[in-house]
């Protein structure tokens, strides 16, 4: 598999942000093997993504990332350049409930999430075994309600210690302290068990099983303080009718979940999903 | 096209009830030719409808409702024997968008609705020339805050007049009041252009836009006094992304509206849809 | 609603093409509200379609094509400059069911169609009133076994006096001759009511129905001689069941047949479908 | 979690048959919880599925069994009555992509898939880690053109051996010999991985790449002599688009493999799929 460089970029929109930045790359040889654009005429704002044949350049990604500064500076941009191949570093965190985990375990495995898992955060040991089957360092930080701040305090450490860019509540059951979601803001996904906004917090399954509704859902979304409410980057549905128990509910529910949490973290580890304000902007 | 008699039963779930219905049918020559059941095992209740060939049986409609009463009684039924001879008479309601009426006018000529349609109610007069040109009378009863219980005072009486056994709300966009709505309960059917419970009341698409939702949906719903809290009768929805404005939401959503109302209002039609406190069971 | 230019590209990949022609259009001052890109990579082939705001251009489309041209000349490009103040003109055809043309006159009157319908061809009469109450002219073109050459002709003289730039085969149910493919290539769009290249050929939901399948589809593709085989724009699909007769699979799938009908020739209008060999690259 | 005893039937249809069915159980005291009913008017045959909690009988499964056996003869029934204690037994056969392994080990753990697994058959050895990690016995058979007769010798032996009610092609990518479809007949699924009768035979995905198709799929069906043209359990589908490579429509695929093959194995192993000719009747 090739090595890329992936630009992307948002700020203002105006006249000739495209012939600026794609006229940088050519004159750098880029070649530019898939590009998406973005005007977001309510709000003016313009969003871009370039993947470009790292070979094809004659500079590294730290050289590039140099000589696109000026252009950044004048168009105010924010901006990245990633370099595949430096792997990004994902810990997950996980509770008692394993069908997330196995999807994403067995993804990975299957080369279709590139990234490293330095290890896998849980307040319960339910899943070690099998995280340590896939040879992945497993830690047991659990939370209770008098606990909270020093085992927050410990996760912290983990994460940090981990060199993690980003962390994946695949299940995880918990609610991040605020200064932890400020701090890995935009770098948080989580898999919410409803289809937001419908029934936000606990017990969606059972709330939608309450309402009589003939569709359920999952959304992944990034964290943010208020809870269920961070930018959504992926949902999808199941069709229930009247012969669905609310265990049942829970069960597709997990096919879902499974599903959305893959897509949305796929498209996060590809730099696709870009934030604006409490929306996404998804290069899929 | 043969016709039918529909049984539809709903009671207290206990051992024999199936075999003393069907042995009734059974009895009296009845050929079934479509047959659902279901037991609803958290509350206890049963529900069940049969499709009969009328000509199996050697009754008329009134004479087999009779001979079923005891059966009814002893099993404390809530119940209702059809007879599709007799086509149900629907009442459409309109304001001034035309989707869902020509999708349902155009269902309707084609035989996909068995039903009669003795009249169209509007509050504008935007659509008389399309409802006119089906040969259907129009009658425009304006409502301004002023003349509300005026307005919905006519609306009964042109309800009643109309021998109405059921008011399709075809995206009327005003709400009835509490009385209407008892008087006619289970009868009224409301397509709510969102995936509900999410973004009840006004201008729903625009409030997805906001929440910058990937999904969005409508419903089809009895109407009751709490406003879009009825019960489901079906949902759908459609994918929409960042690329999307909350007029494309809109457009989107017309096609999702259409499709659930009509699928909702069939389903009534053909004696489907079975209320089960604020919940549906739709034997579809 | 503003005016706009859409450039539509297609062209051998290469190095500088995005920066040639983003420049070019940023030099006359042009504001880009939508652009798409793909580069398929198997085929080495490059596809571009700007949409930009003509108030923002000095010149006009006649100019803006002369400035263009030297560009595409160097890039070997395949083109076109469209100007959403020329409304592209369709010929619709069709037979006896009324489905997808009451679904197009529909999204037509709605403004979700943006073009001129000069005319409406069939060979049976049945559809006439709906189509003259929409204020379009009818030509009925019987098509007998023997009169073929002749209905042909006929057909082909009216789409050329309607100065048709499209035509929409809106379940017409009769094969064009080779030579009307051929002429109008890439601008004959049909409606083919099974999911191809599944159930090819006459009667695909009864094939369907034989087959035992769990779902059943429909194909918006362009005619080329090779019945059913010619690149596919569109396809959706519907479930199924045992409960569902062959007449069911029809019904399902007259609503699969309009959406997906409607959606190919709104993105062939708004210049989003580009032909790629027996493939299509669709900017959706 | 409750015992049941799980009835299913299927006879030339007439008048009395679920009086009787029902009768029969009503007199045994059996409290019916779940019944599906269905007639098929085109052949004019009946099926049905009764699971009735098996404390509410007085009689064990062999007993009941004899009690029912006039009626069944009576009606000239295909019938079985099955166990829920009886835990079916599933060979599954894998050959070197673990998609479908990994996603039903991880169900059958999850107790979603209420079966025996004796043991997985293979004509590799990549998979054995991962069998043997969760306790079930790993057999490889290797298949060379030379060998075939006696490594599907081997293979029978060894299902046999397992006295496995059923055999699972979980991407086994072999084809059976006659003998075997035919000793197992009804017995054996298979996931096609596509959206047959669309591209049957090899190397589906890329087929569908050529052909351009907008959606991929996938089949889960009863292996019959003839190749992928058994009865169809379930299928589902993935939309695609130009930018997806033909490895991209594998990695889909792999997603709507895995969805369709554990459905249709939970609906096989709750007595829920019927056969009738070359088709299902599925009680989902």
């Amino acid at each position: 598999m090739s090595d890329y460089y992936r630009l992307v970029v948002s700020c203002p929109d105006q006249v000739g942000i495209v012939a600026r930045v794609s006229g940088f790359i050519a004159r750098q040889g880029g070649s530019i093997t898939e590009a998406s654009q973005h005007s977001d005429l309510a709000t003016g704002r313009f969003f871009m993504r370039y993947e470009i044949l790292a070979d094809s350049v004659g500079l590294s990604a730290e050289q590039l990332r140099e000589a696109f500064t000026p252009i950044a500076t004048e168009f105010a941009m924010d901006w990245a350049l990633t370099d595949t191949t430096r792997r990004p570093r994902v810990v997950l965190m996980v509770s008692r409930e394993s069908h997330c985990l196995v999807d994403l375990l067995y993804r990975w495995t299957a080369g279709e999430l590139d990234c490293e898992i330095p290890c896998v955060i849980s307040n319960h040991d339910d899943l070690r075994a099998l995280v340590e089957w896939h040879g992945i360092p497993y830690h047991r930080v659990p939370v209770t309600p008098d606990t909270k701040p020093q085992a927050f305090a410990e996760v912290e450490r983990l994460v940090e210690q981990a060199d993690a860019d980003s962390v994946v509540l695949a299940r995880y059951m918990q609610i991040l302290p605020p200064a932890l979601c400020q701090r890995y803001a935009g770098r948080v996904i989580n898999i919410h068990h409803s289809f937001l906004p419908s029934f936000a917090g606990a017990k969606p399954y059972h709330q939608a099983y309450q309402r009589g509704v003939k569709l359920i859902g999952a959304t992944c979304h990034y964290v943010t303080e208020e809870l269920d409410a961070g930018p959504i980057i992926e949902q999808d549905i199941h069709r229930v009718s009247h012969c669905h128990t609310a265990d049942d509910l829970v069960r597709f529910g997990r096919d879902v979940e499974k599903a959305v949490l893959a897509r949305g973290l796929r498209w996060h580890l590809e730099d696709r999903v870009l934030i604006h304000g409490n929306k996404t902007v998804v290069f899929a």
